[in-house]
């Protein structure tokens, strides 16, 4: 769970506003009863294990402790939301132990002793109520008509991007302790270490083990830096170490933050290029407010990083020339953002209403999942990238645009594999929060880099 | 996959042992394929994110590179066995590069460029063909009639206990790795480091992640000790460190360790508990040899428990009463051990014959389920406990043999947790193996405490 006390004023407030969302879309879509399930573990195939557990993300929106499978939030219109908790005699696992926690006030709390008692617990006719949750061949079992109905998720998802305080200061206390992270893994890679021995730095910093984050740990040296989502760390040293792209989040009451920041071992021209596209990313947090179509700031990263490419000599041609034959995309080939919240890709992203009007990407952004237009209380990444991926650059010398390319130019940065700056960012009526700038991180950057 | 070069000289024997098992099989059931399916990437719920991902054991059994979602084996009677690699065009993600292994040597290669072009390498008529693995859906677009059929998984499962010398090699590697690991995590807890630093330092040894072990660590220090599966370490230092309780293992190309050894802060009474069991566990090894039933050594295990019970002074009455009224089931509630191999409960641990006919396990035993008849070839964990576990002591409190425990005796172990110490052994006709002595963890033990 990791949270400080600080969070708990506002839980209140969080569960009055879940409450009142949901009380319109019950009244709208004529429900008395929402059963959002938790979830439940899940084996290997033919083994006695299971895979980490990961609690149902309309879960984790009421209840702060994620790790709780056969769980369950009820919501009645008019009704305090009630938490049920499994409570099986258990003496071979660890059981969380909420009794003592504060949150616990906000919900009218039941025990169930075995799985299949959350039946007693439900009303008889079902014909107005709704499970939301993974497990279908369950909510069969107990006799529910409407399964996770798109409408409901649409609405949820929809209203999901809009944070509460308490949604917000969750993902200010992730930014904290991923930022402690960052520093830790830096630290690591200037004494030299593996990918692997900084992962583990990065996690004793944090306090939180690869599963209990949002996301993979992406930690990549020299070339690994080019791929996007390196997930498998090196065990081994680099034999020359020259950089490392670090891209890792931390986990507060199922709420995430989503940093990255890349590091190089000497003051050279790629440490150049970090600072570079650490300015792009302030620019274009900076231009960022509401009303803004999330693929117009997109399109401001292109061209941003069309001027780096030209001004560092990789590109010869304009940048509006290489925006318009697609070379930026070789060199920053994904998304410039998504929102963030109770999943690092927060869903919702390309919905226009509540009922779940989808917003097409633009024309050869595909990876750009997020088109929204940006409001005020929601939180999004910002996190352009320059990279030299190998199959990208392969396509790209056989192509008719070889010959704007300064490839030698182009080999002189391509050990370093790439880099990417990620902060993530509120969005308010009169100014933007910048939740990583506000953690320790920028004085460590500006300590150990010339330029930044 | 993390494998010395040692390994592969016992590669083709081992290949050529499962092909002529699997021939016995075809033959016997009439069929002429089997398409062995890796996995694929499992989503959570509403997500793009994967879980871990993890083999089909039956997969893993061929290949020694468990990191392949999307990947065949296709055993067909007298033709070598073809291994099916996804070579998907993905700059996103680090992809294991396979070229220069030297057991690829054993396979017929083939590659796809996605996951439905494994059709392209199947036969149009499926009548006498198998599909082995998770997805059943995959297999019924594929056309296969049988799907996992009993009699197949029956055969593999019994066989799979008898290791090859290249399994025995594996087995042995994983050992010498959780070795490193059990004493890093040692060093870790007597400079007084929380579980979860003990857990990255058992990590920083043994250089596998929280996702590429064969089951999750348990590190429980003090009261934690008592908690089977203590899953969820502590971020926290203890206040006063008493004891520390590891069960934590080490994968080699899919093969498992899987080793128990408990720690005292000082030399004290729980230290000498410690040696005892230690006593136990060796002498158990010691008797355990081909022909007789593990249920008999589980047995033997309760009579040398309640001989320590009795020698600690926790119990007053005889050896013989305290295994007949059940005491020495709270003191050990579970199992002795069970195979290992491709999983760290290897299957067919309850089978008579390869026909899957059920051994039941003993009355009052329920715990225990590993019933078969030790054989040469087999590895078998060996690893008697004994806890001091609040629910149970509870109800043993309220008993009618409350009056044979020595509550004050009791109380004062109760601060400690509890004791596992777990051995992995190989069986021969002639002697046993055990792998987990044969590593610098003995010489460890011997140097930081009294009495072992
Ligand atoms: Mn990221
Ligand atoms: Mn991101
Ligand atoms: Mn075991
Ligand atoms: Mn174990
Ligand atoms: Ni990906
Ligand atoms: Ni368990």
């Amino acid at each position: 769970m990791t949270a400080t006390a600080d969070l708990w004023p506002l839980f209140p407030d969080h569960i009055k506003q879940l409450q009142t969302r949901a009380e319109r879309l019950c009244k709208r879509e004529n429900l008395d009863l929402l059963a959002i399930h938790s979830g439940q573990q899940k084996r290997w195939f033919l083994d006695d294990m299971n895979y980490p557990f990961r609690a149902n993300p309309h879960f984790k929106a009421w209840c702060p402790e994620t790790q709780l499978p056969n769980a369950w939030v009820i919501i009645k219109p008019d009704t305090r939301p009630t938490l049920v908790l499994l409570n099986a005699p258990d003496f071979w696992h660890t059981t969380a132990n909420l009794e003592s926690e504060p949150w616990l006030e906000e919900f009218h709390v039941e025990h169930i002793s075995s799985p299949e008692a959350i039946e007693k617990l439900l009303p008889y006719d079902k014909k107005n109520a709704a499970y939301l949750g993974e497990h279908i061949e369950v909510a069969k079992a107990l006799g529910f008509e409407n399964i996770n109905p798109d409408p409901v998720l649409h609405f949820f998802h929809y209203h999901r991007l809009f944070k509460t305080d308490y949604e917000i200061a969750c993902l200010a206390q992730a930014n904290h302790i991923a930022a402690e992270g960052h520093i830790a893994a830096a630290e690591a890679f200037f004494k030299g270490d593996s990918e692997f021995d900084c992962l583990l730095n990065y996690m004793a910093a944090t306090r939180q083990g690869q599963n209990e984050v949002p996301y993979n740990h992406i930690i990549g040296q020299n070339k690994n830096a080019s791929v996007l989502h390196h997930w498998l760390p090196d065990k081994k040293s680099q034999v020359s170490l020259k950089s490392m792209l670090v891209d890792a989040g931390a986990e507060v009451c199922g709420y995430a933050a989503d940093i990255s920041r890349t590091w190089s071992a000497e003051h050279n021209e790629y440490e150049e290029l970090i600072a570079a596209l650490d300015q792009i990313t302030l620019a274009l947090i900076d231009k960022m407010k509401p009303g803004m179509e999330f693929p117009v700031l997109h399109q401001l990263a292109h061209e941003q990083i069309a001027n780096v490419l030209f001004a560092f000599g990789f590109v010869s041609c304009s940048p509006e020339q290489m925006i318009e034959d697609g070379i930026t995309s070789v060199f920053f080939p994904h998304g410039l953002g998504h929102p963030l919240g109770l999943q690092v890709h927060d869903v919702g992203a390309a919905q226009a209403d509540e009922r779940g009007t989808p917003i097409p990407s633009p024309t050869g952004h595909l990876t750009l999942k997020t088109t929204r237009t940006v409001e005020p209380r929601q939180v999004y990444t910002i996190e352009p990238g320059i990279y030299f991926i190998e199959p990208l650059l392969q396509k790209l010398a056989s192509s008719r645009n070889k010959h704007v390319i300064n490839w030698k130019r182009v080999d002189e940065f391509r050990p370093f594999g790439g880099v990417r700056i990620e902060d993530n960012i509120v969005i308010y009526r009169e100014r933007n929060d910048n939740l990583t700038r506000q953690t320790s991180l920028d004085a460590y950057v500006k300590k150990v880099t010339r330029l930044a």
